[in-house]
């Protein structure tokens, strides 16, 4: 088994050159840090993650989380591997000191994220769930709340669940039927959530449930959900877990990957009616749950970007290993043949749009929350929720595909799965689905994101790019121009199109926004690449993407402007 | 679970229209059947495949294959279910009735076939890699080894293993290192050989490994290799079989899917040596062993396209009975949004495209071995073997994007095993691999079939899809022949090209030529619908298939037609 080592070069290169660390640096929040302690601790995080994650990856798998009579047990060594964790300070890398955090940038905490979910994809599930939380807590929890349960859960001694999905309430989070009433200073909630991740384990002293609930006579649908904060064992006063909270792990669901994460069937209620408490206003959830949702999504496709990177990094160590073939009379690796050069370079080029995406919207995460400017914080906001979406699917369909290149880089090894490659594939396939399905976000990308102010936040990010067309040293300019044109056309279209018309070509759509931006961020690379050696891959890289991958992209747009009555229900077979 | 329920409207269709399965019944090999048996042979295949094997999919998955002291395991109900597979006379289907079977035209065990790895990928390798040994002995073998084997094969009594690969010769079957020696009238083998599909089972009383060695002094690497007969029991004069064999399975595999089909270590002659027979002349083995992967390949496109419709049956099932969301004021099932329906549509039809590649290609096979006419037969000859790394890679490759594609549709359901899809998505990721990896097949279209007969297979193939183009009612006709001009163009730069262009160019040429050859058979349908009630969709499917999926496509050629420098070996990172 190949050992991981997170590519800190590669990394340094996009922090710095294409998501303008420094510039980030430079905002008053982050004065007390700098570019030597971010260098400590991103080497620092590689370390961690390569020596104490990697290593329990497979082992996780294979052991898998089990339910026990006495709650949730996860893989032998993960108890230790996260007592670890939030003794190094991690869980609350981004977080505020005030509470307890780091203070770190955003961006900063995005490269981080990117070794742990290379390293164990299911490990790093608990601490991202409690991030969510911590989100909510942050701008939704009332004073007193935020007293008791911030602390505990930036440290990580507490960890967090969301609690959303019902069996008929998945994409239609609306459709949920979990009640909550009120009980003098509380409410006492009662139902049932599936897909609860990290919803009962042994990790951690106490787990806090932000369960959505319907309140008695609360409007239909998504306008009557409230969220509640849940704790498994009650806090005292002076923040330690108390009495058993009615809440109750029913059953683990067997899943094609991330095995050592814990996905639960949860109960709440069944007896007296789970104690939980209302966070910000009543009805108000859906809110609250896209605060916890939003950078969540972010957060998928960093885990995409994750196992794509780890799955790269063994198919190119066993390409280089495995003497296959003859060429020019001497036995060669296979990584002298073109065709399985061409499967690597595939992955490491999109693997280095996928980083630049995810860094520049990190980055642009840190100025909607940081920046004194008030109309730059507000820019950034709109990019954030514009590239949001394109972030969470972009990066995992190309990921998943990542992954099944490096199946098929390894041949019949990739099958077997001793080998450790073909759990890659299987954890990460379930980045397209969760936190909102491919689908979703796709819709969201073209109903909401297209239309808020006034339809004017691609518009803006567009403008930037063919700022980057006039610079002359872009060698790709002729074909970034055309691509940002099409772009731009279909963009158009949509905007002016009727729901039905959005709907049919969203993922097409999707799908072109994010790799043409891929391209562009490659061929900003490309151009910072002349001052910075370690970019030294960043030209051939992006003239590889827009010559051999982008034109494939860019045919998407011809999907994306068919007419929405070629996907006629006639034309599936009778049922 | 769903059940599942074979297509055969969907199928009927295609092969009396696309195929011409009337044109090969009407082959003098072939008089002895009718479209009347044919349809009778059809239904109670689909009867078999979906009352007893697609039943024991999902169990045989959980239980594999397990190798006990006395051998291997094959799962609950597995030895049954061979047991009558073999007592209705399915195995011999497509052999000649000299040796017991039915005489059918592959055409017809293609449709079958179909049925078969749909309901149950991972027990009809048992069947198919005894059809290999078949076509091995029917044309290398000596009278005796006929007379003796034959029967037994064709009856599925005995079955048979090919065994090629091990550690260090994978793709380069000549870095083989397993011995023969003469040995009197028999040889004597010793090595041991990995990845052996149904190298040990408890479903059949005999087991033929065809084994292929390096005799002493035989030359280096391809040149030098022999096969060899070497059955588990040496069988007796009258055919029975005898003692035990010097042959044992040393190990399964565990393995990303197909759980309940053995892929073996196979040791040979630990003691006094396995006794193995010649098939055919000494150092011929490399021409036998394609004998037997020739169609081994297009058994593989096959296998793919049953997966993907299983897969998409159960996609759609799943897709009219989840009701979530809201359309026109009223819950819906999620074939009501567009973007699912995109899911579907493309599945189905690239499914389309996929069936009637195979069954093409099926019926070529049938013209080649049974056409009277001398050069009609050669022409096949050639089309076939242009064809068959089209039908494996691109079949297979697309299928592993429905198999994705239907875990989608489920949502987060795709994700949890006991739904069943996602062991589809398991099970098919093999396919681009064995048999020659996707890649391999690529350059073997790229370097082999592009060069024999000087060049001519691929314009015999334009020249019949120009006239179609000339049809009348053909609406997509400007496409299309954009379409076409534009392989056309790749097809002649990479004939003219160097071995490392050719090879920088052969996946995306494949995935290019197998996706325009797909289009102009949904046209084809789409022409022959009006005729025909079961075509009903073909027009539409084709419509969308030409708009949507096909421009994706043809930018594959951007690809092909790239410079082998930009796969430049330094845009890797140093190892």
């Amino acid at each position: 088994m190949t050992a991981f080592h997170p590519p800190l070069e590669d990394m340094g290169f996009v922090l710095e050159r294409i998501a303008g660390l420094d510039r980030i640096l430079d905002l008053p929040a982050y004065r007390h840090t700098d570019r030597e302690i971010v260098g400590l601790v991103l080497s620092e995080a590689a370390k961690f993650a390569s020596e104490v994650l990697a290593p329990l990856d497979r082992a996780g798998d294979l052991a898998g989380a089990v339910l026990a009579p006495e709650g949730v047990r996860t893989p032998p060594g993960f108890a230790e591997a996260y007592a670890r964790f939030i003794e190094g300070g991690w869980n609350g890398l981004v977080f505020p000191g005030e509470w307890g955090g780091q203070g770190l940038p955003w961006l900063v905490g995005t490269a981080v994220a990117e070794m742990w979910n290379a390293a164990n994809l299911a490990f790093y599930l608990a601490p991202l769930l409690t991030q969510a939380g911590i989100e909510a807590l942050l701008v939704h929890g009332s004073p007193e709340q935020k007293r008791l349960y911030l602390p505990k859960l930036v440290s990580g001694e507490w960890t967090a669940a969301m609690c959303l999905t019902e069996p008929q309430a998945g994409s239609e989070v609306g459709a949920l039927r979990t009640r909550a009433e009120r009980d003098g200073e509380v409410y006492r909630i009662r139902g049932q959530k599936i897909f609860i991740t990290f919803g009962d384990h042994d990790l951690a002293s106490n787990i806090v449930h932000f369960v959505l609930a319907r309140l008695p006579g609360a409007p239909a649908g998504t306008k009557g959900i409230s969220l509640f904060l849940v704790p498994k064992f009650l806090p005292t006063d002076d923040g330690r877990p108390g009495p058993r909270n009615d809440v109750r792990c029913l059953k683990l669901e067997h899943k094609l990957g991330i095995h050592a994460s814990p996905t639960c069937v949860m109960s709440y209620g069944e007896g007296e009616g789970a104690v939980g408490w209302l966070v910000g206003e009543e009805n108000e959830g859906m809110r609250c749950m896209f605060t916890m949702m939003n950078n969540a999504r972010i957060a998928v496709g960093i885990e995409g970007l994750g196992v794509a990177q780890r799955a790269f990094g063994k198919a190119l160590a066993y390409a280089r290993g495995r003497l296959q073939g003859v060429r020019d009379g001497r036995r060669v690796a296979i990584v002298e043949h073109p065709d399985v050069r061409r499967m690597l370079l595939t992955m490491r080029a999109r693997i280095a749009a996928m980083r630049a995406l995810c860094y520049v919207t990190a980055a642009a995460v840190d100025r909607a929350y940081q920046d004194p400017d008030v109309e730059a914080a507000r820019a950034a906001r709109g990019r954030v929720a514009l590239l949001t979406p394109i972030v969470k699917a972009w990066c995992t369909d190309r990921a998943c595909e990542i992954a099944s290149l490096a199946i098929q880089v390894h041949g019949g090894m990739g099958f077997i799965e001793e080998t450790g490659i073909a759990q890659h594939y299987r954890d990460v396939r379930i980045t397209p689905i969760y936190e909102g399905t491919n689908g979703i976000q796709a819709i969201d990308l073209v109903n909401r994101k297209l239309a808020m102010e006034n339809g004017r936040l691609p518009w803006a990010l567009f403008e930037e790019l063919r700022g980057e067309l006039a610079e002359p040293k872009s060698v790709l300019r002729e074909p970034l121009a055309h691509a940002l044109g099409r772009l731009e056309e279909v963009t158009r279209r949509l905007q002016d199109a009727d729901a039905d018309t959005r709907q049919a070509a969203a993922t097409p759509y999707l799908r072109l926004f994010g790799d043409v931006l891929g391209a562009f961020l490659l061929a900003r690379g490309a151009r910072a690449a002349e001052n910075d050696a370690r970019g030294a891959a960043w030209p051939g890289l992006a003239r590889f993407f827009v010559h051999q991958l982008l034109p494939s992209a860019l045919a998407e747009a011809e999907a994306a402007l068919a007419s929405p009555a070629e996907l006629d229900p006639a034309l599936l077979p009778a049922g």
